[in-house]
């Protein structure tokens, strides 16, 4: 998917939520798991319920990982349902991935060709090999750690170098000369707050993936006033005040309700600026 | 696996080498083709031929994550092969994850609880809260990168900081108050030489996890003079020298003369400091 088509979908929706797929076994409603496969039924119903409200869905690997075979196909069906049924939604795939180059080949080919996703996030610790090969195909995103929105990214993320220079900085102006904002964009988290003014400087045109509004507290209005741009700019992830809204039979309809909630105060922030 | 057992096992072996089973399905031999799980085939075969020079096989997530469901199998039945006929051997998941605090606590479950492994390779790039999570399994361990093989090690980990300090050096000496040298290692690439000096000024007791001899031109020698210590130190990891050394029917043959011609210079250089 490229940029022009998601930023359309953007407008049309009156959105740029991402809707996150941190599914867990122990935290889905009880009658699902009588279903062959809980998983999928859970992710099957927040997407149908979602879909209307959102412009994209990131399912979370670690939590299809952990239940092994079971979890990998029930990530593998969720992926073809929404490319299926909501070809218009971008996907993330976030794993967080990085390695050594013939490695992050391997992972480049599993999520880009395998799984057809458009987008998987990326750490940079180890540089501009481990990256690259996720740059080489067409129509797919790097999405790179810049700015975290846990408490842990004070301890490298803000190291200031011997020119004034924050780690966080570095990444941004070092990876755009890797791949420019058609094919990059950066996670940014949402408690960062003010800091995002700091990444607009550095990072003017590039879409941000900002985590940690909800469950981790950061403010939608905070994250639009610092960070959105004039083609928007921004996708806003939430997963746990979504999917787990209600842990009851009505579970999709708390999510579409908590969905409504967030696109109707991202509707309010795009007419600020006139989108 | 605790310290002592691991060093015990060095010991009896004269080895300190690691086989990674980086295993591609676009580069076993022909014949395994036919087998009804030919990743596992080939790794059975590897493993066979090499445990008896080495103390610990690595395999690594991308290639088996690659394959989807039928590579997470065969993943899962290789651990369960090592776990069974060479309980002594120490297993690393290379995986480099590493994310935020409830999603760290799911690759942790993932790995420690459901497939039993002794260590996982983490990303420190998002900082305490991201590595924690992993450190509240005894008998487990953190293999935190610190300075890597490739060429993008350059990018961030050797920034500078305003007191001279370099980014490889903060995650040393900060991650060392989250756990100490019985529970974690660091990922020091055999390509950066030197260099094991000044991490062993920092971290004078910790196993270091070596990778880049071989394809990656590492020297085994350089590794040892600036990196091994009293104990030893040093799991040293040969990937591709080893499991492709042939790519014909004796490839298992193959793996073992190489495996065994490092083991014979490991001997030499435990010999030296009268290990």
């Amino acid at each position: 998917m490229n940029r022009e088509q998601l930023v359309t979908h953007i407008r049309e929706k009156k959105s740029f939520l991402c809707v996150g797929l941190d599914t867990d076994i122990k935290k889905i409603p009880q009658h699902l798991l009588e279903e062959s496969d809980p998983i999928f039924a859970f992710n099957k119903g927040i997407i149908d319920a979602t879909a209307p409200y959102c412009v994209a869905f990131k399912p979370n690997l670690a939590f299809y990982e952990c239940l092994g075979v079971r979890g990998l196909s029930a990530f593998e069906r969720t992926v073809k349902y929404i490319k299926k049924f909501y070809p218009q939604h971008f996907i993330i795939a976030d794993a967080k991935r990085g390695d050594i180059g013939n490695t992050s080949s391997m992972y480049a080919r599993t999520f880009f060709e395998e799984y057809d996703i458009d987008s998987l996030t990326v750490a940079p610790y180890m540089g501009e090999d481990s990256v690259r090969p996720f740059l080489e195909y067409e129509g797919k995103w790097v999405i790179l750690l810049a700015l975290t929105s846990n408490k842990g990214s004070q301890d490298f993320q803000l190291t200031t170098d011997a020119e004034g220079q924050r780690l966080f900085e570095k990444v941004l102006l070092k990876s755009q000369s890797w791949a420019g904002p058609d094919q990059m964009m950066y996670v940014v988290g949402a408690t960062q707050g003010a800091m995002f003014a700091d990444i607009r400087r550095l990072a003017p045109t590039h879409f941000l993936l900002v985590p940690g509004v909800g469950a981790q507290g950061g403010s939608l209005q905070e994250v639009c006033r610092y960070g959105m741009i004039s083609d928007c700019g921004l996708l806003v992830n939430s997963s746990r005040g979504i999917i787990y809204a209600s842990q009851g039979e009505d579970f999709a309809e708390a999510a579409a309700a908590s969905a409504s909630k967030i696109q109707c105060e991202m509707a309010a922030e795009l007419k600020k600026i006139g989108f």
